[in-house]
């Protein structure tokens, strides 16, 4: 038997290294870029679930951004479920899955690949079934991951999204030398995050719900951080758009209900600052995180990041204080992170 | 001074009228199905927010299940703010406000236009800036909605996205008959289903958070549940499909965190039975709605609706105990639903 919520901690701070042996492998992203390029897709589909999803979400903005294409989250119900007759023809399909064990995300790629899209498994297991039923597979190379909680398969999906964007738009080099650089600025930033987490922990040891704000590039981050502190720390965090916190959930914010808000200096900023000085006039208390935390009036905490080199990838730095974050608040509340209640490495429901 | 949230609940009422109203527009919809299967194309993008947003989800599944295209919720930061490159030339979008003043909608639908997508703004207010903006309008017909949350406007948004899609997939007249059914089904279980949700507004008065559990078709009505517990009952409830659940909330349910269920008859309800079984056994009080609210086990309250003619339709009824359920929770907790705190009719927050 381990001591509780070890491994959790151990590999968010593995993830500078998980991130270079990934680097290692941009030969294999360089061919998978120029397939998914010479299918010139209409669309791009992304599927996975619970952190995978997260990381789609992120993956949207990534190949929106660096090769101009339109990707987007598949609803993996309309074709396994409902068996739509949607055109698979002219897609590129990513299935996501650190297990690659997602039987629902199995079938989705063994249907579109049957229908006609050019289908590439992204997973931690290169022998998985996922990994069988895709085309092609990009290994994360993020090294064996033993906390339920994912930390570095999650920051290497995110990096090999990019990779593979940053690739399919012919910047393969400059993506990846500025995910070094990514590395090399986490590395030095880790230990000085950690001991800026502690004292949130305290303070928010009794909070039952919060929201995570995030826009753009940052909204894959909200999801993976609310989805952190759901399943490590046993709180109702939900992610919202700064948008969306305006429609509808302003209402339920007060004093007790904590925003945690994700600023990175780029051109959703205004909007996310907007948000967050309407949930301070709600009594909200803020935690500011990201490269422009100091952006954000009345914050009671600030966990800023270094800037990324290129904005695009922003997001691989921006959650590791909510990593660090959910491991801290687990310790505090009591909560083994590496086991939490109810879940299992590998999810095999449908 | 009006008596607190009796416009909500009086427009809940409205919703089978509502519904008639816009059916008597047909062949506006039959124009604009011929006029997006004209164009042939690659992509259907809806954008909107809070309950337009939970609408556009619908419309995934309706455009997929019945002209067979792929529709996407698309990003509006990635055109609005960070302006990439993405071709709209054989894209069709529907830009959904139901004040038609959403800034962010508006200069989303403008963008694109410019781009040469072929644009559809479905609205309220067909003399609105989004009405302005777009080439063809589909009004919603929903009659004047005084109450800041949503209902027969939301209805109907709903209705607009499934008799679009039916016109373009050559199936608008089975459609339209099968949703002047839906509206005299609603009309008749209306009263039952107000005298049922009673009991569950004193059960779940000192509620603070809550999921609500939908996949396929009615992953939008659950969105638009957990909107509408948020903004008129301060409830933090969030929407997760029946796979989510077990990709991490699972984690923080228990006793004290109730799961409202959205079982319909269709290909999706073995999934959503199994983790509504995930989230008894971790001790969670159990909400069963739907047309097959029968069909699961062990929950302490039962919420049953009508079937609907098409099963693509089953959203239309299944979404009113949500909203029943919600006009008595906010009465039960003292605060009005018609005027939301922190909320406005048009949210003109970017």
């Amino acid at each position: 038997m381990n001591t509780p919520e070890r491994r959790f901690l151990a590999e968010i701070h593995e993830q500078p290294a998980a991130l270079e042996a990934l680097l290692g492998h941009l030969d294999e992203f360089e061919a998978a870029g120029r397939a998914c390029a010479d299918r010139a897709p209409s669309v791009l589909r992304l599927v996975g679930h619970g952190s995978s999803d997260a990381a789609a979400s992120y993956g949207v903005y990534a190949f929106g951004l660096l090769p101009g294409w339109t990707a987007l989250r598949d609803s993996i119900s309309l074709s396994v479920y409902y068996r739509a007759d949607v055109d698979f023809t002219s897609s590129v399909v990513v299935g996501v899955s650190q297990s690659g064990r997602t039987p629902d995300v199995v079938s989705y790629v063994e249907r579109a690949r049957q229908r006609g899209a050019f289908t590439i498994a992204v997973t931690n297991d290169a022998g998985s079934e996922l990994a069988r039923a895709a085309e092609l597979t990009l290994p994360l190379h993020a090294g064996e991951e033993r906390a339920v909680a994912a930390s570095k398969t999650l920051l290497n999906t995110f990096a090999s999204l990019a990779l593979l964007a940053g690739c399919a738009a012919g910047r393969g080099g400059e993506v990846a030398a500025a995910m070094h650089e990514v590395a090399e600025r986490m590395r030095a930033a880790l230990p000085g995050l950690e001991a800026a987490v502690a004292p949130l922990a305290t303070t928010f040891a009794f909070v039952g719900r919060m929201y995570v704000v995030g826009r753009g590039i940052e909204l894959g981050t909200a999801r993976e951080i609310a989805l952190k502190l759901t399943e490590t720390c046993r709180i109702a965090a939900e992610s919202v758009t700064s948008t969306d916190l305006s429609h509808g959930p302003i209402a339920a914010v007060d004093t007790m209900f904590p925003i945690w808000t994700i600023a990175s200096r780029d051109e959703c900023l205004p909007a996310l600052v907007a948000a967050a000085e309407l949930a301070r006039k709600a009594g909200a208390t803020l935690v500011a995180s990201g490269s422009a935390a100091d952006e954000v009036a009345g914050a009671e905490f600030r966990l800023p990041v270094p800037e990324a080199p290129l904005p695009v990838l922003s997001p691989l730095l921006s959650v590791v204080p909510g990593q660090l974050f959910a491991a801290a608040l687990a310790r505090a509340k009591g909560l083994d992170a590496d086991r939490p209640a109810g879940l299992t490495k590998v999810t095999l429901a449908q």
